[in-house]
């Protein structure tokens, strides 16, 4: 490990238990029945524990988009060609991408990071980090060095920073990458120890046969690189991908800044898996938005113990799902700072009855 | 039946097939794999069949709150007093209830109209039609005339016709009144066939015992009452009231002039069904929110064939629900509108190869 990433793990700590009890006590005073607005009100609570305020604030937003190719696309595991990644990249700086038209619905900025697209981006409007040219071929051996996966965590955790310069209140993750479902489900199954088939689905839309060739593949990296699963870096950087470490460093990078940050669909999740294997704690900063029709997200959402907040089969990735989610998350914290108490609207009723029942 | 109910109802008409084809097009064509953004392609090619265009447009949104008093509160059916109506429609005029901070933060009006509260709210900046002071109380006779429950109806019709001069795009439900899931129970008893026992849950927070004896209240409404389930405008009269009455209209209002609208939780579901039984066409106008933790919503669902798009374990009514899910709605209609084609970025791809294996 390095100084950056070991400091960043030290940082982060429990939620505020102090915040926490605030907020929920104020929530028993809004003008309405005890727990009538259900998970919006734990999701303010949380959000109170997170930023360390009775009143949580949701206003400036980040959706942290990590783009990089996967060499393990040479064995035919995707139904888009890799040239495909490099052109996605270039319809997000043109906003043209379903990320772009979400990212602006909901008031959030759209930052793309170049990690390790197989392309010269040089003049693109980005964030240039590239730390190599795709990965390697995990079928045949590492798909990057240890060094290389530190790096690419490293600049997640260096994009928080940066955003909060620009002033942040809560970020999401997202990736482009042709290939990454692969190492995606790679890193889930050997985090999760599930058997690769329990953790592999179809990416942008393969074919049955293609799909039991996916999962060759990831058995066949897995067998050859034998990465160590109590070691989430080993594992990031043998058979993940620049993008899955570039947003694990994002989870990290939040949580020891006390932001929240929404996990997007099964990507995502695979880099929420490793940011929570390398410090617990993470866990508590992580909202969780959509469960994709990725058969592996489940499995993630599962370990972490997270409810998503919706299904609507969604299964693009680029941070949509998570982006889509901003605006609950954003609702349940204005519910908490701009709703009336019964005392300040004159409205009478006996909330601490029938919460009592409630509670059962 | 009378003019404008009956006018209303012959207007409703099915979908445009020609706007959903287009529609269905566009959506292979943009810069994603087919159908990887789920439920927010085929909302939106809903919506492009509700408005009859290509691209649909949710910009300008109401949501219609229907307040009315019960008079089935003085059987003990609900935890909060009656008096809680009017101070509850004056919170809302102050802008400090939940429909109200939700509906800032989805830009969306809310139009509040008083068909029946049991105080004179005179001087209060709502939309003002009161019908009666609230219902009488329905375990002992009719909840109301016929001809009243009419004047509800169309008094939904109206305020759909009012808020078309400054614009509308969309339309979500809402009401407040104490009492009201009791009506809506016994409206949803009738018309799905169900015992009241299935379809009654705790409303704002009622104990065991009182939900025992909201029940039995119900059951004693209906034996008393006698209302004749094939009758709709009957079943409205006799066990429901006022504001479902209201949102009844506004259901089929907003068919009738090809607006969706949105249901929230379980009373909206009492006037949904009520509209689609006096119009069956009428059900493809409607758009589920979310799922109420009251337990006949879902048989309300299921009446109707609809999923909804999220359970955030919600039941404070006033059309929060609903007003939440129109952020979703909004972002499915811009992503038909605003994101690149595969052509117009530029980027390479088979989506139709891709599309066929997903059709299986």
């Amino acid at each position: 490990m390095t100084d950056l990433l070991d400091r960043t793990i030290a940082l982060i700590g429990p939620l505020d238990a102090d915040a926490m009890r605030a907020a929920e006590a104020r929530q028993l005073q809004l003008t309405k029945p005890p727990k009538a607005l259900g998970r919006l009100e734990t999701l303010s609570i949380q959000l109170a524990g997170i930023q360390g305020k009775e009143q949580p604030v949701i206003a400036d937003k980040a959706i942290a988009v990590m783009a990089a190719d996967h060499g393990v696309v040479a064995e035919g595991v995707s139904a888009f060609p890799a040239e495909v990644t490099p052109a996605m990249v270039l319809n997000m700086v043109a906003g043209g991408a379903g990320i772009n038209v979400i990212g602006r619905h909901v008031g959030a900025r759209v930052v793309v990071t170049d990690l390790g697209v197989n392309a010269d981006l040089g003049a693109a409007d980005i964030r240039h980090d590239k730390i190599r040219m795709g990965t390697a071929n995990m079928a045949q051996g590492p798909a990057m060095t240890r060094d290389e996966a530190i790096r690419a965590v490293e600049s997640g955790i260096r994009l928080v920073e940066e955003e909060m310069e620009k002033g942040l209140d809560i970020l999401a993750t997202g990736e482009v990458g042709i290939g990454n479902t692969t190492a995606a489900s790679a890193v889930i199954a050997v985090l999760s120890g599930e058997a690769p088939a329990r953790v592999t689905g179809r990416g942008t839309g393969i074919t049955q046969e293609a799909l039991i060739g996916k999962v060759t593949t990831i058995e066949k990296a897995i067998a050859v690189n034998q990465p160590d699963r109590l070691d989430p870096i080993d594992v990031l950087a043998k058979v993940g991908g620049l993008d899955i470490a570039g947003m694990t460093g994002v989870f990290l990078g939040g949580a020891a800044h006390r932001l929240p940050v929404v996990m997007d669909g099964f990507i995502s999740a695979a880099a929420a898996l490793a940011a929570v294997r390398l410090c617990h704690e993470c866990v508590d900063y992580i909202l969780p938005s959509h469960v994709s029709i990725e058969i592996g997200h489940q499995v993630v959402l599962d370990e972490l113990g997270l409810v998503p907040l919706f299904d609507l089969q969604m299964r693009l990735g680029e941070g949509t799902g998570a982006a889509l989610s901003m605006s609950i998350i954003e609702a349940s914290a204005r519910i908490l700072s701009e709703m009336a108490t019964f005392e300040s609207a004159g409205v009478a009723g006996d909330p601490s009855e029938a919460d009592a029942e409630l509670k059962r």
